[in-house]
């Protein structure tokens, strides 16, 4: 790892969703995702958490330039997922039930192809102050 | 007002809503609400939190007990409110546009008629960290 | 009220305490407390803010010296109850219940004889982040 | 106050400040002001909580349209003090001590003329975490 | 690690405690631990945080179930030693000092039991906002 | 690793600074680093985890005294920081430019020469809320 040296950036995007999985019946649903399968969807203030890991460019004293970050986020994922129904109106989870982990690794996988490859990525993704994951761990 | 004290007590909720006036076009809803306007509903996770203010009772060192006041928030508030979508499934906002200011004047509506009258009762409703209201101010 | 202005300054403290009455029996006192009426005593971690009113004083731009403040709270609250078993070891709850109310009214008290009175003075108490009180109210 | 209800809108700006009075000899101020007085500056993370009261807009259940308020915000304080040095880049506290107290007022003034009058106007500042000031109290 | 991903839950609980050690005199006991050993106890409001990594489920999109682990730390570590005293009331810190490194390796010793071997587990405790400890590092 | 736990210490200092880099022109210095830039300073709350891992010690249950650990963070990097303007008071930014990647280093180099070789250090430096950096990664 050398010299290595992360750097952070916390973005947020409010959305409604609902766990379902399609292949199960309504009773298995209801028995997983209890209050979470409720049919008209609820929702969350998500707070997003980019972690970029690099060695620190000499001449800007910058892993990355956290202006710049922050604007890829909102441009990939804010105006992607901020005030939508996550299960209605996006691309991603038309097919894939909007769990946590799987807003993470849908987030990790939109921002690995905007990141240089000399970078590590992590996404550290709040649903509630008390619920957040980590991908990868 | 002689000894008064208040006190406070923290719940929080997560819904989905839209905010949106029947009586407008839907051009008229866009301009007013942008993004909150959005057909398919986004979500928050509320934060209320309930001010009662009276006189300490001398047997207990209590204004009121505030597990009871918590007890009652989550009877009265969480189970109506809590992984709902507002718009459609709760009769308060079937017809009264769900804004964090009229969310925060019905909380205070149902819990002041369970509230002896001789406390003062008051509610803050965080929609998001930066966005929030106070009835009656 | 003229040109008033507001100044806070937040501290906090790490005590036990347990709330029970001698007046009860210890029936009722446990009918009352509940579990904050258990014998061997809990504990918590107080923020106290106190907030002081009044007008500018235009030589310093001041209400008060905020570092003053700190140091009078240090030494008269914090030096009393920090690390401290409330209803034991302070001779302020040996014979009052150490409840949220009454700790604040206490520390009210002791403030406003050290604090001159053209200023208006009120404490906020956390004893957890979803409890608290505010005196006066 | 009738039906009032307040709203509640939080901002920051990052900016450089330094406690000084040119009347008073720099003993004095060293003396008053301690490390905030130091000459090169030191700088804060300010966050600015801006309170509007009045009634509820029955057509768009708004008390103001808090969208609105964040873009005057920014337009008016953000813009006119984020990154700046408030002694040496700011027209308002060339000849003004930019204490806590102070730049609560000086942002109160500012939002008072665009504000319209039938709504009260409040300012809570947040220097640090534990130091912050509410203009009007 | 594969496609390994982590899910937390934050849970509290409000305990008082006191640092001692039997072995030790009382001048060394107060030479070592200071205020943390006055005799009467003292208190926290901990907050902890269970971090439990592995595979989705692609059948749930969950590692784990949040929920059940929020009932299954609310079993075995709330229900122990919320409002009790550490030092008095419980078996595992009768002979074992509190101190946060040694409260952190007994809940992970306590809830490594009750969760599959296939998931890491690692505890992360909060004595104070800014004291608070990781096992396994 | 063994059976090593790692303890954390949060501190705070406020400072003023300018990113800049000395090699290069005006022009590439404001394209660069933008309102960061800006000549006359800004400023930071800064909040540095200091992150200590190693074994417990039996006698004491610590792995090290977090008072112990305050104390040397405020010696050695609050008094050198703190009410400081970085560029123009220390000499570790007199030639290096202070970004929150290169001072969270240099904390880390100076904490580094006073924490015994056996135990790991990792430092965490908040810029803003939103903005900061771990080292090493």
């Amino acid at each position: 790892m050398g010299n290595n040296i992360a750097v952070f950036r916390k973005e947020h995007f409010n959305a409604a969703h609902r766990l379902h999985n399609a292949a199960l019946s309504d009773e298995e649903n209801a028995a997983i995702f209890g209050r979470c399968n409720y049919p008209n969807y609820h929702g969350h203030n998500y707070e997003v958490i980019v972690k970029v890991t690099g060695e620190v460019n000499p001449q800007t004293g910058y892993v990355i330039d956290l202006k710049s970050l922050s604007e890829l986020i909102r441009q990939e994922i804010i105006e992607r997922f901020d005030h939508k129904n996550l299960n209605l109106d996006t691309e991603e989870f038309k097919h894939l039930n909007p769990t946590a982990e799987n807003i993470a690794m849908v987030i990790h996988g939109i921002l690995r192809k905007k990141i240089d490859n000399r970078y590590e990525l992590k996404i550290t993704l709040y649903e509630t102050e008390r619920n957040y994951v980590e991908y990868p761990a």
